[in-house]
Formats: C-alpha cells, structure tokens, sequence
C-alpha cells in the first residue's frame, strides 16, 4: 500500500480551496498528502469541476505525487481518510445574504457567527455536520474532523456534545490574524509573535502578548488605544477603542468584539453599507464570481491574488500548520476551538472553547488558563450559552429553543423581537432546516 | 442593665422610616427593640425631625417601651449597637434625577441599580458604606449591618470585599414581592408560597415554586405567558413575556430582568414616561414631599397607607423577618444577599449572591443552587462583573476602571458612549464623588 | 379512599423494627402512618412474625389506627408505598461476622463500613437495593427510599449513580449521636445543640456547633481533649485524642474517625476484644437471640430497654424526624446522605455526602459548606473513592476493580493483602455475590 | 558587558555538583553559562572546595569560558543572578540520618520526603528557603529559582505561599526517571517516549505514555504487572505490583508509590535494610566519603561514574533541560512542579502539584488534566494537605500543626504516635529548628 495521507474537504468546490491547495503544495515535505478528495453536491458541481480543475493544475505545476478527486459522493470520499476538512456552506451564499439582511430589518445584526445571523447558520450547519460524523464514524473512524465552518464554536460544541466523535478540532483565522496583525503593528516577524488566547470562536481574547518570550503587552496596549491601530482582519473593520476602555480591559480583543462592545456603531455602520454596497454574502458573491471566472481560465496553475480579498487570509496557513502538528506529533502552541476540560475556570469542562494549545498526535492539550479576567467572563460565558441553547435548537427543532437562544444572545433587543426574527427566518430557510418542519418532507443539503 | 435590642438605621429621616416602625411594633414580641437610633446628617436634619417624630407618636399609641432617638452623631448611634440598619441616599433624591435624567441624553436607561444610574449611586454610595464599617469595627464590632440602600448587590459586594465587616447582610423587597406576585396569581395566602431564589439583587430568578411543599412552576409558568400576569412591583411595570421564550427559559423572573430581556422597550417606555411625568426620581419627590406634610401631623400616629405608593411594598416585613431570624436563631428560609460560598457554582466564592438561605444567628447559610440554568448563567455572571468593577472604581476613584465598569454593562451601546456618560457624570456629581477628585478638597456625605 | 402514610420496610423481621415503631407511635400526630409493611425473605420469616407481632402489641396499646402488615412479598409491599425504609443485612449476622473474621487473618480491620468489611458488605447490598430501585420505579415512583442499610454512603452512592430513583435519602445515628453526645458533654438539653456536619457517613465532622445559636465549638474542643470525654456511640469507645492532634485539627470528630487516625490502636483492640468476647457481630447474634427471646413475649407491648445495647440508639429518633419533615415540609435542617451537587467543593457534585440539609418535601436541600478544612481533604475524598469504586465493583462484578477499591482504602496495608483478603472473602460469601460467579446459578438475597 | 547566564548553586559544595557541570558543559552551545557560583556554608567550606575544584578542571578540560566561583557569601553569589538552582541539606546527611533512624523505633517509615523524615527535612529547609527568597528579591529579582532540595513539592508549596518570589520550579529526577524506565521496558529511545504526568512530587503518575505520539499505555500496563518489570529508579527498588490492582489503577506509578499501596512491606524492607547495611542516609554517607576521595584526585576532570550509585540519575538531564528551556523560550513540555492554577482539578488553585507544562521564558504553563481517576484523586489531596500544613508549621514553628501535620499523613499509624515522634525529633534537631525554640538564641543553617 502507498503510503501517504488522504485528506477529504466537504465543500471542496469552496472558492477558499486553492488556498489549502496552495498550503498542501507548500508543506509537502512535512506533510505528504497522498489522496486530496474534494466532494461538493449536486448544486455545487460546476464549481468543484472549476475548482478542481485548478487544484490540479496547481500541483502537476509543483511536480507533486498528489491525487486529487472530485467527487459528489461523500461516503466514498470518507473512507479511510487521514483528516476531513469541513468548509461547506447550506444554502450557499443566498442564505447568507438572508441572515444578513432580515435582521437589518429589525434594527439587529445579521453577522454570520454573532446574533441571528449566526444562529440561523447554526440551525442550518449543525444537523448536516453530525450526518457527516456519523458517516465518518462508520468510514475513517480515526480520522480528524478539522471544521472551519461557521459558526465554528456552536459547531465544535454541538459535535462535542451530541455526535460521538471526539476527534473533532474548530479552526479560524481570527487568532493568526491577530498574531499579524500585531507583528505588523510592531514591525517584528510574525514568527517572533506569541499570545496567550482564550475565550471562544470569534470570542477570543489575548490575555498576554510576548516578542522572543518576553511580554510586550504594556507596549501593544499604548498602540493600541491608538485608533488607527486596531484594524486586524480585513473584512471586519475596527472602529477604534477608548483608550480608557481598553487600557482597563487589558486585553488585546478581536475584530468581533466590535460587535459587543461597540453594538450600536457597527450595527448603523453595516446597515449603511449594506445600503450602499450590499451586504457582506452579496459583495462576496460578486467577487466569487470573478474569482471563479479567473479559476477557469485553463492556464492559471497558482492561487490568484484576488482570492486574498474574499476574506479568508492566513486560512492555508492555520490549517496546514495544524494537520502538520497533529500529523508529526509535534507539540508545537496554537489556538482552536477544542474541549475546555478545565482550561478555562467558570467555562463547563465539556464545553468548546478557543484556547492556546499543545498539539500533538493525541489532538490539541488546552495550557490551563486559569480564570478569565472578571471583565470579560460574564460576556464569554453569555456567547457560550447562546452556542450551547443554539446548538440544542439545532438538535431538537425545538421554536421555543430557538427563540431562547436567540432572546439571551446580548445583540438582540428584546424576546419579542427575537421572536419576530426566528419567525421570519424559519420560513426563509424552510428549505434547509427540515427538523423545524417534521412534517414536510425533508430537504437535506 | 435593661435588656433588649439596640436598633440604628442610617439615613433615618428616610420616608421609609414609618415602614419600618410598624414593622418592630408589629414584631415586638419576638423582637423586643429597646432602643432605635435614627441617624441623619445635617441636610436630613429636617426630615429626620418629622419622621422621627411621627415613629414616636406611633410607638407611643402602641404602648411599647421602645425609645426613639433623633441623632446626627453617627458615632453616638452605633455605639454597642445590634443592628445597623442603611436606608441613605448620597446626594438625596435629586442626585437620583441626575442619575436618570443624564443617561437618557444618550439613549441609555438611567435606573438607580442597573446601567449608569447603578455606577453612580454605587460610586457615592461604596465609601460612605465603607466608613460606617470602620466605625462599627470600633463602636459594635458584634452587630449586623442590613444593608438596604441600592445599588444593593454592588454594596454588599463592596462591604464582603473591602471592609473588616464579615456580619452583612444585603436586603431588597424584590423576592418577597416575588412571592406575593405569585400568591396573588394563584390566589393562595403568601404564607403557603416558596420560591427557590438564586441570582443577585434585582437579576434574581425562581428557580422553583412551591404551594404547600409542592412545586407548581409549570403552572405559574403558564400564567406568566399572559401578558396580563406578569406585574410583581408596582414601581416596575411588566411589559409581558413572548410565551416561547418564558417557556424555554423556564424559570420565574424578577421585574428588573425587563432592562435585559426587552431593553429597547423599556429605555423608550422610561424616555418617554420622563418627558410626560418626570423621571422616576422627580416623581418621587414629589410623592415625598406630600408624604412629609402628612408626617407632620400630630394627630397621624400610623404609618399612613399612601406611602405604599412610594415603591418600598413589603419593606418592612423583608426587614423585620430577617432581624428576628437572626436574633432569636430562627433557622427558617429568606432570599438574602451574602456572600456565595459555593452555593452558586460559576459565581466566585468570595462574590454576594442573592439566594434563599437558612437564617440563623449566624446569619445566612446559603442553600446549595449547583448551577443556574445554562440560560441566563452569562447574564448574572456579566452582572456580577459589573458589580465587582464598579466597587472597584467606587474604592479606587480610579477613572478607566469606572469607564470600563459601564463599558461591559450589558444595557451600555457602546465603549464611546459609556466614556461619554461618565465623564458628564462624573462633572455632575463632583460634590459626592471626591475619590475621583482628590485635589479638591473632599465632601463627604 | 382513606388518608394517611404507607411505609414498607425492607428487613422488617430485625431486631430494630420496635425502634421504628415506637417512633411512629410517639408521633403519630405529626405523622399519620395508616400502614406499616413488615417485608423480609423467607430466612427471616419466624423473626418477621416475631417482631411484626411485637410491633402489633405495640400500636393496639397505644390505641393507633396504623395497620400493621407482614409480608414475604416485596412488590406488594411496595405498591404505592409513600416511603420505603431499609434496614436489611443480606446474608444476615453470619456474613457481619465473615467480614470480621477474614481481615483479622491479615491484621486488618473488618469494620461494616471501613475497610474489606464495608466493602463486602457493599457488594452484598447494592445489586439488592439496586433491585429494589427497580421494582420502587415501576410500583411506587413518587416514594421516599429511606436507606439504613450500610455501608450507607455507599450505598446511597450506588443509588444515585445506578438506579433511576433520585428520591433517596441515606440515614445514620452518628450525627445525632454526636449531638447527644455534645449535649451530655455540655450538660444542656439536645434540643439546644446545633452542629455543621460535613463530610461522608461514617467520615463526617462538625464544622462548628451552637448552643442556642452561639458557638460553643474552642469549649468542646477544650473539653474534647480530655481523654475521658470522647465516647459518644456506645458500640465504639472513643480512645482519646492527642490533645495538639486535636486542637490543630479543630473539628468534631466522629467515632470512626478513631479507625483512621488511630488505626493501629483500633485493630488491635478489635483483634484482642474479638479473642476475648467475639466480633461484634457474634456479640450481636447473641443479643438477638436474647432480644427475640423478650420479643415473643406476648404481654410484652412496648420496645424493651435491651434493644439499646444493641447500638442503634437514636435511630428511630433519627428515622421518624426525617420522614415528618419531608411529610410536613417542616424546612428544619438534619444532617443525611444526599447528592452533594456543590456543597461541599472538591467533592463531584454527583456524588453522596453526609451534609446537615434543610429537610422539605422536596427532600434534603444542603446547606453549602465551601470546602472542607484542608487537613481532612484528602482523608474524605480517599473514602468517597472507596465508596465509588466499590460501587462500581458491586454493579460490575469485576474482580480488578474490587482489588482496586480495597487496596485505596487507607486501613489497607498492602495491594497484596487487598488481593489475598478479596480472594478469600469473595470464596466465603460467594452464595451471596453472584455477580461475581456469573457461571454458577445466582443466588439472590 | 559579556554576554551571558550566571548561575548560583547553594548547596555549591555537593557531590551532585559534577554532575550540574558536566550538564552545562554539554549544553554550552545552548546554554552558554558564563558565571557558576557555588555557595556553601562554613561547614561544608571544605567539600565546596574539592567540588569546586573538580568543576573547574571539567570545565578547563572542555575549553569553555565558564567561569567558576567558589564563596560562602551566599549575598554575593545571588547578586544579578540568572537561575538559582537549590541542592543544600539543612544539618546535612547526619539531620538525613535521624530523619530516618528515630521513625524506625516506632515502626514508622523516615523517608526524607515522606512521613516523619519529609516533615522534619521540610521543617528545617523552608525557613532558609524562603531566606534565600527574600535575598532574591533584592539582589536578583527576576531570577528563577529552581528548586531540587527535598522534599522538593512541600518546598514549593511554601515558596509560592510565603515568599514573594513567583518565578519558582520544583524540579525532581523521578518524572525522567520514569521515561528512561519506560524506554528502558519498551526498548526504544527515551527520545521517543512521551508521558502526560499529574500528580505532586513524589506522588506523580502517568496519566498516558506515548511512542512516536501514539499510545502505548495498555502495552506499558501489562508490561508492568509482570513483577521483574517494576523498578524505575535505582535506589527505590520496585517490589511488583498486584496486576489486578494495576490493570484496573489503569496508570503509571512511580517508586514512591511503594510507600503507599505498599507501606507494611516498605517499612518491613526499610528496617531490614537498616539493620544489615544502614539506612539511606548512612549508606550514601559512606558513598559520599568515596566520591570526595575520588573529586580530590587533581587528575580527574571528568564526572566519575561512580557518582551514579549516588541516586541523582539524570538529575543533571533533567535541570539543564528546565534551564535551556527557559532561556531559550523552547516551549517543549517537561513534568515540573510548579503553581496548579487549575491544571488539575480539585487540587486547590494556588497550591504546587507536578504536571507536564509547557516551558517557555515565562516559566511553565501546565497542560490542563481535568481530574485526576477517581481511584488517585484522595491520596494526591491528602498528600497536598501533608505538604500544606507542614509548610504551615516550617513558616509558624507551631506544634500542634506539626503533630498535625504528621497525624494526617497516610504513613503515620495513629496520632499518637505522630505526637511522640514529632516530640523525638523535635529535640532531636532542635539546633536547626529555630521556629520551634524561639527563646533560645536561633541558629540558622
């Protein structure tokens, strides 16, 4: 038998898959993947073709010993895989721009991992993320389920808690981002960077910041109360912290605090935008568009520098570093979503959390953090409890579970307009959220 | 030596004062006062006059052998005392109108313990609270402070974590007109209803409710999704519950969980009720001033039944229950803050809770909760954090941790906003806040 | 249909039942018991008849209307019984006295609830309650399960943790017979003594103790580390603390304690009285033989003073304050074996502890402790892994895990001593430990 | 300036010393050590010499310009100090040899980190540590003090609770030891193996091991219930585990958990031992006599071979690796005792426990544990409450704590006998234990 790893990426046809291309090519040495399985579904099936083509064509260009299939049969592309990477989206980017833009309506937040947005993306993801673990346990049992789907958090916790598979890590870009963004900020290498996170997906605070070990929170503190510091990730635009806040905060925060500690401002800034330019799935669907027309172009053989702009920066670079570390055993420091076990005081132990961890072919070992700063456990544990009553909407199909969910999410106004949204968005996603709809027939994605 | 209780209530010329009167004068067989101290400060002087007066003549029509003392020598007061009773208000009530009025300007509730209006009265509140514990430490090191002067859940905070004295008790109305609430709902005498508390002051939920020992939640759950069952306090009007969310929540709330549960709502109710009617303080003191020309009778020898309208239902009883538990070891069961102990998993050790607890001479032993519900486990925790920053920025005077204090209060917009509100604040209520203002010279209450 | 209480006790036919009875009579007015089930297997008939009869004498004397009924027939007994008591020793005195008699051989102590002889005994008992659980959930779901049964803890343990019966309280004498004891030791009245307890059964402490609501604990401390002051239950004589031992530990001890901080002591004493007058069991058959004698005595009408020789004093006084509370919904507090769910910290909140409860109808509430002092930690955690691990041993049948839970017990020498003494007592009482011979026909008790 | 580390060794004048040198010879190019200063006392002036010596000719042979310094001013040596590395033994091997003789004549274990031995040895270590503490504090403040003076946990504990130095490492060869014994059993190199370990000094255990990442405990477990298989450190030699205790303990032990799963044999072995060739102490006495013999030899400037039958295998291994880590941020995993912070749950935050961390230029961070089995959970706490309260003794000099701290020790057969020990040895070493005879003119190590 050859040997090698098979890896398998549900939503392979993903505009996002030249970059985990590009991050196989790149780190072959380490990481020798034998078997790249892109599996898309029916609606998805002239993109994978395109997408496909171009991951093929990128390798051949590398001179690599990579077979890369395309595949709408997911079971066939589970069996016996080494990692399966999940990037899929159900409902495509149509059903964003609706968790976008029906909420705007009711003056709340439409993001995708925060308030209705997220929710509704939850209620859609979740039932089709424990099909594939129920296949996976019965095809590659001792695979790695590495998600980057959104919401990653309500995912990673409703994996933990209603599938059996334990061998499941959530993964984001948002922590890398800030380790750039922060050796941008202090003109160092990224590689001399290194924080302390922890909290949650999207959630996630750097409780220290170190430069060749040594702590350089004090100096990151001062730049940051500078406004025109604060931008980390290029899609969610950082608005300025008061420095008063931030300097008894402590903490260095993510691009998507802004939504919490800055609810009003981002709310009028993106109802603004989506006025002028669309909202945030209806811009990303202009620009898939393009991309997927420069994919198509049979003489591409490299990631093109467009796709940088679709928002998914340091994507192939968190991934492979992570299938690398688990893969090589090699005990190297990363932040992802995994099971808390006590890292995080006050979070339960069972929970999904975004920590600092060893990763090792065991899988990711959270560093225990402790408690978290009293300013900040009060908020993480409120998106915790959303993820978690979220999730067991997903689960049950239960509308009073949903609207609870929805009515303690701290972006949300009142219970009555959380009810009026779930009401409105049940029936725009009908079509993907069967379990809400026992009686219909389903509709799987 | 005669024996007997020696009472001092601090702020005595209060209006709530006759209140608490009939209370002892209703309880003097289980609870023989011997002396009861009012004390003021020169400002009160007046007031302390009338409603001291009006608990002389009612104690004399009672034929108990209860001396009333008028005092401004706060020392005097305390010496030897039993029982410290705090009713004071820092900067009266047009120090509340402030509170309301300023928060208002930015679309934020302003209610004296949530939000700005909680910060503040807490600020001017914290250090008067922490002088009088000096002066008990010396004067009646053995007695019990009962604190009832809002925001009350910050005050205890304060007092368990920045003072010597360990014997406090922080005491609301808000529980027992829970319980009344309930036993008007179900039409049942008050006496056969209990309720399960747990929480903290004015974010405390009925876990469980009992008729007779056994428990009827389902029932008053389904009561409490007619929106016309949902008003407990008189002072706080209820908006109603969505059914779907009281449901799923599953748990009794307090009329305060209105400011987090339908926060829109109940800003533009209180924004617009300020501009038809005044704020709640102006309203008040308009409602005081009539109440202080009834006091003044000399033929009024009984606490006169329009000061139930004034908002402080239950008071007495709330107070006179908890001291006679205390002095005779009664061992039976009130909703008091203290300090948590493990009775609340997730809420630190050393934090006050509100929780239903065996009252003994010891004073409160907290029954064991475990864990609040999933659901509302981040709310309380992030209350809590406030509370704890807040009493932080009280003993400091330290600006940015009192910016960042408002900054995570949930009904807060924005860091910009919580910055603006302070520093207005902060001008407006200068005479009271000299921690903040150390140059000057310091004014205290 | 006519009011009032049924109670089934499993064991009926022991030389306890007049305790009990004599208790149901003295309260009759709080407690109306309309039927009283007598159950035992068919070893026990004769002494069911004996003392059922006895029991009969008892209630027609004191002119009560509480049917009396004697069975074989644990189902019909059962059906909707409003509190089941246990009181039954599978393999009867016999296999105490195997439990005695086998460790001694090793030199160690074959206590009933410490050491082998507590966990054969659990092996014995807890697959037999454990079925009796099952018959409760089916007959008689809403009922109490009142367990007497040692090793109590443990099996209260196995109760929560194996069956579907969550209403299950385990009661002992110690804690009130420390109370008697610091009563008789303080010469006051019991009904004015008040303790904390913490701790497991067997292995619990008072935290402080109260006269008349002030604590009184640096007296019996003092008083305590007279040597001729420790006795409290009279079937184990108190040997004397070191007097620093004790004023640096600081608690009330229990009588067993002396098995752990004077363990060499202890097994010496108990070889040596087991060579002079026999092990407690033999002593014990012999009072029975002499106990039943009295028993049929038909113009005996009343509990024989005799019976308090045989050492559970207090034990209906124990047993009828527990069911009157919970009838009643009385809210005063006893200590009783119960789920800990955070009371006590560091032990899981899962797990059963010997805690003083506020008693309602709810069942026992605990009091929240905080943790325990930090000496007696570990001690208490160390029997509570006994306690669970025997458990699992007793449902399992697994002979490692018994190893296992012997050898962790702090009264055993050696893991070769656990094996050797298991092997040999596993042989000795194999007719009663069938899920250890799954091959062999089951012999249930 | 010159670049590079100075390192200061009190206890300088040990026979381990070659053994440090010949580790900072091998690692230079890591570790470039500049300044080694070895410190000793007046009565240890003459070994420091021939140790000292010895240090200088390796060093001179290896051609590296390290420069050794000899001194008893212990000021001088800790001035602008890099690492402090602790190696002294308050009353040197003689104190050892009472430590181990007086517990004997009561049947009693006297090992110098367990039972009476380790408290004395903690009782007369700690003030001078914290001493060497408070020194640190002004002459080298950011200094890490890595502590290998026995008993190495209690140390900690009381270094991280009464002094202000928080840069402290507990650091001990038995962890090391047991890779090498693991590697040793499953013949690959110690390279290749990992262990997660938790527990405390002494009383570590391996949770899981690994080869190459991957598993093998249920190999190692099976392994080890072969008896020949068992010994991991020389000079604690292995008796066999029980498999069934073993299998269903389903861990690693280490060689001090003889002490506890088989304490009458251990004691029995001990006193045989003491008898035919002199206890620990008085061999290794002997041992040291030759070692010194050998270290005159002006000739030798290697380590020589015989220093391995000392007992400090891989001692050298194990403290440059700590140290490079350190000081290169390398951020690879190592078992150290350090601050649990939550790592293992149950034990308290705040204490010392030894567990793998992540080492880096911060110090370690664990990995967090969760719960240790249940089986473990009561003897690793009732150890840490040993070592808490005998840390609390060495800082107050109080006697009860002392006979406390004894007594609930699991080694100790009754209180009584922890008394008449206590009271033995306190006499015994009365000149190093100042605390205790405060009247006395104190004489200081």
């Amino acid at each position: 038998m050859v040997k090698g790893i098979k890896i398998t990426t549900i939503g392979g046809g993903s505009s996002y898959t030249p970059e985990l291309v590009e991050g196989f090519i790149k780190h072959y040495d380490e990481l020798p993947v034998r078997e790249l399985w892109l599996v898309d579904i029916e609606a998805g099936k002239e993109k994978l073709e395109i997408v496909g083509n171009l991951a093929k064509r990128m390798i051949e260009k590398a001179g690599l010993p990579i077979e890369v299939h395309l595949t709408l049969d997911r079971r066939a592309a589970l069996e016996n895989a080494d990692f399966v990477t999940t990037q899929f989206r159900v409902g495509l980017l149509e059903a964003r721009a609706k968790d976008e833009r029906i909420p705007m309506k009711y003056g709340v937040l439409g993001q995708e991992t925060n308030g209705p947005g997220g929710l509704f993306k939850g209620l859609r993801t979740i039932p089709v993320i424990l099909d594939i673990c129920k296949d996976m346990e019965e095809l590659c049992p001792n695979a790695w389920l590495i998600n980057f789907t959104n919401p990653a958090g309500m995912v990673t916790e409703a994996v933990l808690r209603y599938s059996n598979i334990k061998k499941v890590v959530g993964l984001c870009n948002v922590p890398i981002g800030m380790e750039m963004g922060i050796a941008k900020l202090l003109d160092v290498d990224h590689s001399r960077i290194k924080i302390d996170f922890a909290g949650l997906n999207h959630m996630v605070y750097g409780l220290d910041v170190y430069v060749d070990g040594e702590s350089v929170k004090d100096k990151v503190i001062e730049l940051l109360t500078d406004p025109n510091n604060t931008s980390f990730v290029k899609n969610v635009k950082g608005l300025g912290w008061e420095p008063s806040f931030i300097r008894s905060l402590n903490l260095l925060t993510c691009p998507y605090h802004n939504y919490y500690y800055k609810t009003k401002d981002m709310i009028e800034k993106d109802i603004k935008k989506a006025k002028e330019e669309g909202t945030r799935a209806e811009v990303v669907l202009k620009l898939e568009k393009e991309l997927f027309e420069l994919y198509k172009d049979p003489n591409l053989a490299i990631k093109p520098p467009q796709l940088e702009e679709r928002g998914g920066a340091y994507y192939s670079e968190a991934a492979v570093r992570l299938i690398t570390s688990i893969y090589t055993d090699k005990g190297d420091i990363q932040p992802v979503n995994t099971q808390n076990n006590g890292a995080i005081a006050s979070i339960p132990n069972d929970s999904a959390v975004e920590v600092s961890c060893v990763i090792t072919k065991e899988g990711p070992k959270p560093i225990v953090i402790g408690d978290l700063p009293i300013a900040v456990r009060g908020l993480v544990q409120q998106i915790k409890s959303f993820e978690r009553i979220a999730a067991e909407a997903a689960v049950t199909g239960d509308y009073d579970t949903a609207v609870l969910a929805l009515t303690i999410n701290p972006l949300t106004p009142s219970d009555t307009i959380a009810r009026e949204i779930v009401d409105e968005m049940l029936e725009a996603h009908k079509e993907h959220l069967p379990q809400f709809f026992p009686k219909k027939e389903a509709v799987k994605a």
